[in-house]
């Protein structure tokens, strides 16, 4: 055990590449730290943008303007490269790699970088000694990878589910509290800044699937494995559906989820799309842009974090909380593996595990004809399919719309998805029942 | 930057001080780790608890016995000394003193020694360069300390409030779910181990006092104040206020709230009690055992960690998340600091600041006379609290106590304490009004 007096750590010389709402807010908490004990030590050096021009409402005259973000890591003072460009390939991903490769420690917000690339790049990361984070890629200001990482690290984690993007869960509790559909909701969303122009990144689950496969690798031990998650949007969800789910008791949220189904074979469910949640369970409780993820290990049960996922204010908090967790490394070497454990120790995951048997959503519409009903629950009883409850409407008390046949919502008992879906194919065989229907897990909290 | 091949960690050699049922699990995991990737590299090698015959469920024949706790502190092979033994003073500060000045890196679940004694342990600490960890003695298995201390290191935190104390939210909880009165809900918690035998530490807010002074310390710089905590208990809480209080869209819970008033004279407010909490704010929803902690700062806004406050499995996460941050120091001098600033950046709070201007809950008795009503609204309009909401229950129509009386429950606007108790003590000199009566504040979430 070493003894002496303490030393002050040298100040680390940080790059920052990309100036967006992020960018800009950490360049500035840098040049102007608001309290005297938190950022010393920090010392902004050099920064790269597309636009130099460009007003971000800092004072950035006495830095380093650099063109070409890739130099960042060439830059011999230079401790850390705090990477916001963003984008799955591309100058992003050279830039970090290159970084690393010279010992730069990194800071990066780019999920779909990591999730694509997360293994390689923290190979690199360890075969250099430097510390390679991303406490902001995944939800926002909550620090949920250091939770897993370190909070949690003497546990195994059974499951992890979450609310893991803001824009669709906006989106859904607007459509709930405002009975609203969802294309008229996507754009008041675009308004007000909410959802990108190009929106489907988020709408169709991506954004989530890419933060989910990060706390999947954090919670099993296992690569980085975008591919093997099951992803499906919101597009599909009407306020028709909400507005049923919630005679049920339900709210719709787009949640992703992980979980370990079998340890021997490595078996790992990745799992993001809408579901139907209860309204007293802690998840059907985020309203809004908020994020949540519920942690269940073997030690400490459940724990819940919740917080803003998305800002420029809230994501520049991870950044630091980041470039903060450097300074502890200063005169050492990194012993905190980037997913929690030495990469040679990762897993790839041998089998994407399919959702357990739960119970399901099925909103199907009736055309108004004598013995309909049987039909249908003729059939899902014959392929296996039971019934825990079923409401039918008619369409003169349908508040959401009026000439669209009849409704019929049913919860099923647990079924394995494909069962379900052999007796939908069977039922839209049928020609009593409309083709317009829908089918949504009930997620069990 | 150093670089080069990484290096795998030495064995952490590890003593146990105290074999509770904490101490008992941390033993165990650290004995037969379930997870090979996670406990490699802790080995415990030594143990002391007052009964060496009592079984624990689990074997420590082949583990060192040490009658003397304090010796832990003194062999020579020894990392890593685990306190578990509880305790202002006596055996266990000695031992943690002992430890840190012997340089061996210390992990506690004490709140009541840090609270008291943390400041000075966080002077020995930092004078020998070691790690003294104490996630564990505030709300049980989060991972709240690492949380403020990393996680939020670039925020200014502006509040920090919480559930903290577990045994009371069970009594609130049940009481408000039960409609059952105080004393015979605190039996059931003794009778199923929620509630020691001698409760007075845990109804009396000093157990949520000691963690909440951990979090304002760890919050705003401060050295930790226990004295300077204004506290509250649950004793006078009665389920005729917990029902009255629903009527209004409430519920009462214990709350430790910390909150830098002003900055300049380092004002801080340090308060526990029992108060009314909106029912849809998320401290509202957290039932029975469970502990929230919810932090507002600068950056993040507002984040809000929730989970078993409470637990031999869940404490023991934290204390071994406490062990493996250890690892990370393992060949390098500790530069995290206890407090998270060094501590001679620690202030003394200068000015124990009160509970500022809020809503207050006043539940009255009237005597049943003519005009009795007219004569408390004038009183309290004369002092200048005025009021938003008024109930009076006919006794008939009280569900709680058909014979006690007419309660008046009032909700008003914002006012001072010292006015409010001003008002009161007049109130209390007419003759229209029972002796019984209570007050609590409204918390704004």
């Amino acid at each position: 055990m070493k003894k002496g007096n303490r030393k002050v750590a040298k100040t680390l010389n940080i790059a920052i590449a990309g100036l967006g709402t992020v960018g800009a807010v950490v360049a500035a908490r840098l040049l102007a730290p608001d309290s005297a004990t938190h950022n010393t030590g920090l010392k902004l050096i050099a920064v790269n943008a597309r636009d130099k021009t460009r007003d971000r409402g800092v004072d950035l005259s006495a830095i380093e303007w650099v063109d070409n973000p890739c130099d960042l890591a060439d830059m011999a003072q230079v401790d850390v490269v705090i990477e916001l460009i963003g984008g799955t390939d591309g100058v992003a991903y050279e830039l970090v790699k290159r970084a690393l490769k010279n010992g730069k420690h990194v800071v990066t917000a780019n999920k779909a970088m990591m999730a694509n690339h997360g293994f390689e790049l923290a190979q690199l990361a360890e075969a250099s000694g430097v510390y390679l984070g991303y406490e902001a890629a995944v939800a926002g200001g909550i620090p949920v990878i250091k939770a897993l990482r370190e909070g949690l690290a003497a546990n195994k984690v059974r499951r992890v589910s979450g609310i893991l993007n803001g824009t669709c869960n906006y989106i859904l509790s607007e459509m709930t509290q405002k009975g609203v559909d969802f294309a008229p909701t996507l754009k008041q969303a675009q308004e007000l800044g909410y959802a990108e122009a190009d929106p489907e990144f988020d709408i169709e689950g991506i954004d989530a699937a890419q933060k989910l496969t990060l706390l999947t690798s954090l919670s099993f031990g296992t690569k980085p494995d975008i591919a093997g998650v099951d992803v499906t949007g919101i597009t599909n969800i009407t306020s028709r559906d909400i507005d049923y789910a919630g005679g049920f008791g339900f709210v719709i949220r787009l949640v992703g989820v992980c979980e370990q189904v079998a340890e021997d074979d490595n078996s790992i469910l990745q799992w993001v799309g809408p579901c139907l949640i209860k309204k007293n369970q802690p998840l059907a409780m985020i309203e809004n842009v908020t994020n949540a993820v519920q942690i269940e290990a073997d030690m400490v049960g459940q724990i819940i974090l919740q917080g803003p996922g998305a800002g420029g204010d809230a994501t520049a908090s991870a950044v630091l909380a980041d470039v903060h967790d450097v300074r502890l490394y200063d005169k050492a070497r990194v012993l905190l593996p980037v997913f929690g454990q030495p990469t040679n120790t990762l897993k790839a995951i041998k089998k994407n595990a399919p959702l357990a048997p739960c119970p399901w959503y099925l909103r199907l519409m009736l055309v108004d004809a004598a013995g309909s009903m049987a039909q249908v629950t003729s059939v899902l009883a014959e392929h296996g399919v039971s019934i825990e409850e079923i409401v039918q409407r008619s369409p003169e008390n349908d508040a959401i719309n009026k000439d669209a046949g009849r409704p019929v919502i049913f919860i099923t008992h647990n079924v394995q998805l494909d069962v379900l879906e052999t007796a939908l194919n069977k039922l839209r065989s049928l020609d009593v029942i409309d083709a317009d229907m829908n089918y949504l897990p009930v997620f069990s909290g």
